[in-house]
């Protein structure tokens, strides 16, 4: 906010000599102003935090869509297996992120790589960082795990998902966070005194940092694992194994909307920030748009696979529609408060072309990922980089990235006019995402097959894992199980216990 | 906000020629004023767009309840088709209301009718519309849209479903809002220069423009299609067809009952608006307040529900509870910023009896609504409109409505000795809501009916519309089907593919 | 806030005699700091009620979260029963707690025992109750009511619940929240003239208030009416009846993890309180660390117990770590706001200890719970309470709470260096509750009991109360049931209510 600060010194001389005590005059006044400004910070710390918080906890929901898009999205035999991956990413994510991942991602200044300050939350808050960017961030963590343990569900053993997880959450995602998303990072479109291509990467809320993370990551250990069972017939055609519930597959997805609405908007992390105080168009102007630009995408995107899809199958899927839909909130992750709303229409329509497109490539090549993940958070992901390299307008770059020092403006994008600097900042951010997340989580993954650690064997995949690891089927409509007909023989044989009894 | 002006050359006047700069004084204290002014705006744009976009965030959610809630209470084999509509509903309602609905709704200066401004949000923001303004609006747009589809859910064409909701979402229901809520609208509280009878309609979240308005395009659409097959038999006895799950239909319900502390206190769209600067008591209060009425007439609506259908039907109904608490809150969605507490417990009860003899009146006149849709929101919704103009408090009315130019004061409840105008606004909105869809709705569904576009076939309605048009069933909960004996026998005939494969 | 007063005669001394008009330059300038004040106070009650309402909404939504969970949690045959009293919970206890459940508690001043004013929001918004306070509060005496029916699920009359719900809402729990949080309550660590061992009870969020008063309730109730039938066999051998749903289960546990952030951070109950005016450290810093702590504490639990649970039984079971999650979050209510992080670490796990011991012993005991209520609401609520006797620091307890007259420090946590007054003050109230809870539903339930009204009949109990008490079974997945072959025959006698009509 603009400084409100009051020269005691100055402020005594105007008044002058004549004035009886012009010094205790100025003081007074100044002792004013100074309590006021004062009372100005808090109230900015307090609005901004409640900005922040209440987007984290709606970013916290999305893991709850998570678990309900991909337990809809899976054989009822594995509903157990995968929802307990979906609690353990917010869970074990919980306790890595607060004593180190948070400190790798964000604990400036960084080694060039690495962040290496904030483990186990030492120092905070600070300036820049309190409690609440720590939960925010936190939230945005165990989002790229959930993407992952979709891409090979249905087939993965525990064990390895326990180590890929903790991986991923721990080391992968916040060093790829460090590079774009830190003050300091080497890609980060914040480094004012040091952008790649006199540019930085604009990835506001992810596309690159969290999708196509999670993404790539899906799509190495589902090339690895290699297809479910009976994904594919003897002669190599795909057969489509359904979710065992289109009523969570859908509950999963407008929570994940709901959520998305703390993701986009919520990454400017500040609320209370004028671009020109006093006036109605401030930050919070930004913050509508940039809601308004993720509704326009995943609207459109929903509306063009929905027409699409009933073009290319004859009917009109529900699910299909809710992954067009998603695609296009991945895709405009990165550009979200940087675009026009009329650009996000055409975004969106992209990314739903993107989504079906990679889906046919992804059969072709017989690679089966039960939740489209790597298709959707990778594909429509790398899509979202480029489109906000074509279409962020000047002014909104200006206004929503710092200014930096010496230069009048910053590249914007190369259909708007803007050269192609910011382009070439994001073809390099898709090479080196895809680079960094094969380098490491490949040899990973390849390393537990080698183990035997990866999937599970043929006979356990029949017979599902919630049968065999986790205790039993996840769902008792009916109850003629062995349970209920003990309870009734007992009933027979030993009236005392089957009674009411009082203590 | 009170203003905070600084007249420099006033202060320089008292200040005096004996004072050695008084007129630098003057302007050096003016300009702290004057930022601090424009800091005490930032700060307010800042506070009621984080207040507007949270419970825009919060009114969206209630697609998903109204999707959880369609879905429990339709059959099984229609589950897909109702949860696509409800996507639908807001992925077409997005871009539809972004190219025009919002324009014909809020785009002063209208012509009278409907409005013209605002067409793909082009000029906004402004002094009075910012993004989260649009994205406030279009989450009540799609709620109407929303309540129709319950109506004529199991039976209708996809094709029926995708004609009537836009236009519904893009024409029909803006044109209302436009009316009662615009700031130029004819019957609007808001219309200062030209108060219908003096007053305007208060219906201040949308007992009518969004209830009545969804529940009134359901009703022509459910008359016109008629019940579905086996709703009554063939002695004309009603035949209840009940829903597949419960636990959807409670989700929902909960979800909804969420999402209206976003419809209801979030309709005042700003909450620091002081009535008496520097008290305690201000909008935020009156905010709070409304979200006490909306909590209290839905929890007496659902306990008389629960009471009467126990003598009724002789058992306690959980869905029936459910389907009472939302007539509750229906009811008070008009009245809830401007009726004491107390009023709000008269207003559930009254809602509670009305639903249940307006589904005794449907049950008699073979009328086949699956959600209840035109009873709740359109009876309940109506008696709401009556019941604000019964019970409006005056201090209530003239703290929640600009003041009018030249009056003391506004009309207010007819039993709070506020006379009868409002009463008479309220009765010709009752009017004008009916008509008006009546007159748009009823020949688009009748069209679509000569069209052979409207209803589905009767093989198909007994088949079901999820296997026939949406690519199958919801559930799967038992894998004894084909897909599964391909798999198996796929392992036998060929390891290779069985077998983990690494790429 | 600091205050921001401006004496105007004191600034017309400064300003002297050879001012042209000392008095009025004075009184002009303080106007203005005058009218800045009040915009202060405005702002600060815009703020905190944003703040504590979108808090309100989150606990409400708990509510979803019991529903969700209990309905999961019992067998199929139950779930509308159990969901029904969940809806209850929130319907019957709003119009309670509005006629004198929030009087009873926090209607100030009190008789020492119960509180006497505010019956039916009378004399509400006052400076320190607003509509906000009494909303936030309603949720947390219907998530007191919710704990308890999870306990006797299953096996209980629905009159039985009507009654002791509402004697546990209305009287019960607000009794236990004057003793503990109201200003004058006589263990409360805000009744700063009589503090309880000099400290008073830091019972933050209500792991005792709320957590073991519906633990404690549930007990007993579980307790006079004895196990399910079938619970154990005729050897006496456990026999676990599992819930019907795990999806519903883990929806349950996110919605209530969800929640818990308006439950625990919320308590504040205001977010715009500089600690030291100016700083970027305030109460909007110890509002998100109590978001951490809670985060990490359930986090931790839940991870404890997946390792666990595997050891004891073999397999990764996500309903349990569910639970071990919700006990987590039980314990670290009491201390969220006064602990470190790391201290939230040391909290979870032993919680997760705590409840697998309560459940060895619940199952030695022959103890039948099927939400495991009691023993996770009951026994991590009273951990959490030990917990935070021997963890609070100094520096947040002296943040949080009021200021004591004439004494510089607050007591604290044992572990911490703050001695073992806090500690006393802690076993009071654990003794309390206990002994409280025990004496008003103890005797309810037995009574209930001998009356015949507590528990239903064996014959019901093994059909299931949906079908002899609700209205049917819940879910309908097909359809070959008498309606739709009605359905059917009735298309063949009478073909013109089986095709489409028009009206």
């Amino acid at each position: 906010m603009a400084s409100l600060t009051c020269s005691a010194e100055q402020l005594a001389q105007f008044l002058g000599a004549n004035t009886t005590n012009p010094t205790a005059a100025a003081a007074y006044l100044c002792d004013q102003f100074s309590t006021i400004s004062n009372k100005f910070t808090d109230t900015a710390y307090a609005i901004d935090t409640t900005y922040l918080l209440f987007s984290a906890y709606l970013v916290f929901s999305m893991q709850l869509g998570f678990a309900m898009l991909c337990a809809g999205s899976v054989r009822a035999k594995n509903t157990m297996n995968i929802m307990l991956t979906n609690v353990l990413d917010a869970a074990a994510g919980g306790l890595f992120y607060y004593l180190f991942g948070f400190a790798f991602a964000f604990g400036a200044p960084s080694n060039g790589f690495i962040g290496r300050h904030f483990f186990g939350l030492k120092d905070v808050p600070t300036q820049t960082f309190d409690y609440s960017s720590f939960l925010y961030q936190w939230a945005f963590a165990i989002a790229a795990a959930g993407i992952t343990s979709g891409s090979i569900a249905e087939r993965t053993q525990f064990v390895a998902y326990l180590i890929y997880s903790s991986f991923l959450t721990g080391f992968v995602y916040p060093v790829v966070s460090n590079w774009f998303w830190s003050s300091d990072g080497w890609a980060s479109a914040s480094n004012t005194g040091n952008l790649l291509f006199g540019s930085g990467v604009i990835d506001f809320a992810g596309s690159g940092v969290v999708h196509m993370v999670g993404g790539i990551a899906g799509l190495w250990g589902a090339l690895i694992e290699g297809p479910r069972i009976g994904r594919f017939d003897s002669s190599g055609r795909s057969v489509a194994l359904r979710g065992h519930s289109a009523s969570l597959v859908v509950l999963g997805t407008f929570l994940l909307w709901f959520g998305w609405y703390g993701f986009n908007p919520g990454s400017f992390t500040k609320i209370l920030s004028p671009y020109n105080s006093g006036s109605y168009y401030g930050q919070w102007s930004a913050v509508g748009r940039t809601a308004v630009t993720t509704t326009l995408a995943g609207c459109t995107a929903a509306l063009t696979t929905l027409f699409s899809k009933r073009i290319l199958s004859g009917h009109w899927n529900v699910t299909d529609v809710c992954n067009g839909l998603l695609g296009g909130f991945a895709a405009i992750t990165a550009g979200c408060s940087v675009v026009e709303p009329w650009a996000a229409i055409i975004c969106g329509f992209v990314a739903a072309v993107v989504l079906i497109s990679c889906n046919k490539l992804a059969e072709k090549l017989k690679f089966d990922d039960p939740l489209e993940a790597a298709q959707l958070h990778g594909g429509c992901g790398a899509w979202g980089i480029i489109f906000t390299a074509l279409f962020a307008t000047e002014k909104y770059v200006n206004e929503v990235y710092p200014k930096v020092p010496n230069k009048p403006n910053r590249p914007y994008g190369l259909f708007m006019g803007g050269g192609g600097k910011l382009l070439a900042a994001h073809v390099i951010q898709i090479l080196v995402i895809v680079g960094w997340v094969s380098a490491t989580m490949g040899p990973l993954f390849y390393a537990l097959h080698k183990l035997k650690l990866l999937r599970i064997s043929a006979e356990d995949e029949m017979a599902g894992m919630d049968m065999t690891r986790h205790g039993g089927f996840a769902y008792i409509y009916h109850e003629d199980d062995e349970l209920q007909k003990a309870g009734i023989q007992l009933r027979k044989i030993e009236p005392r216990a089957t009674t009411p009894t009082s203590n």
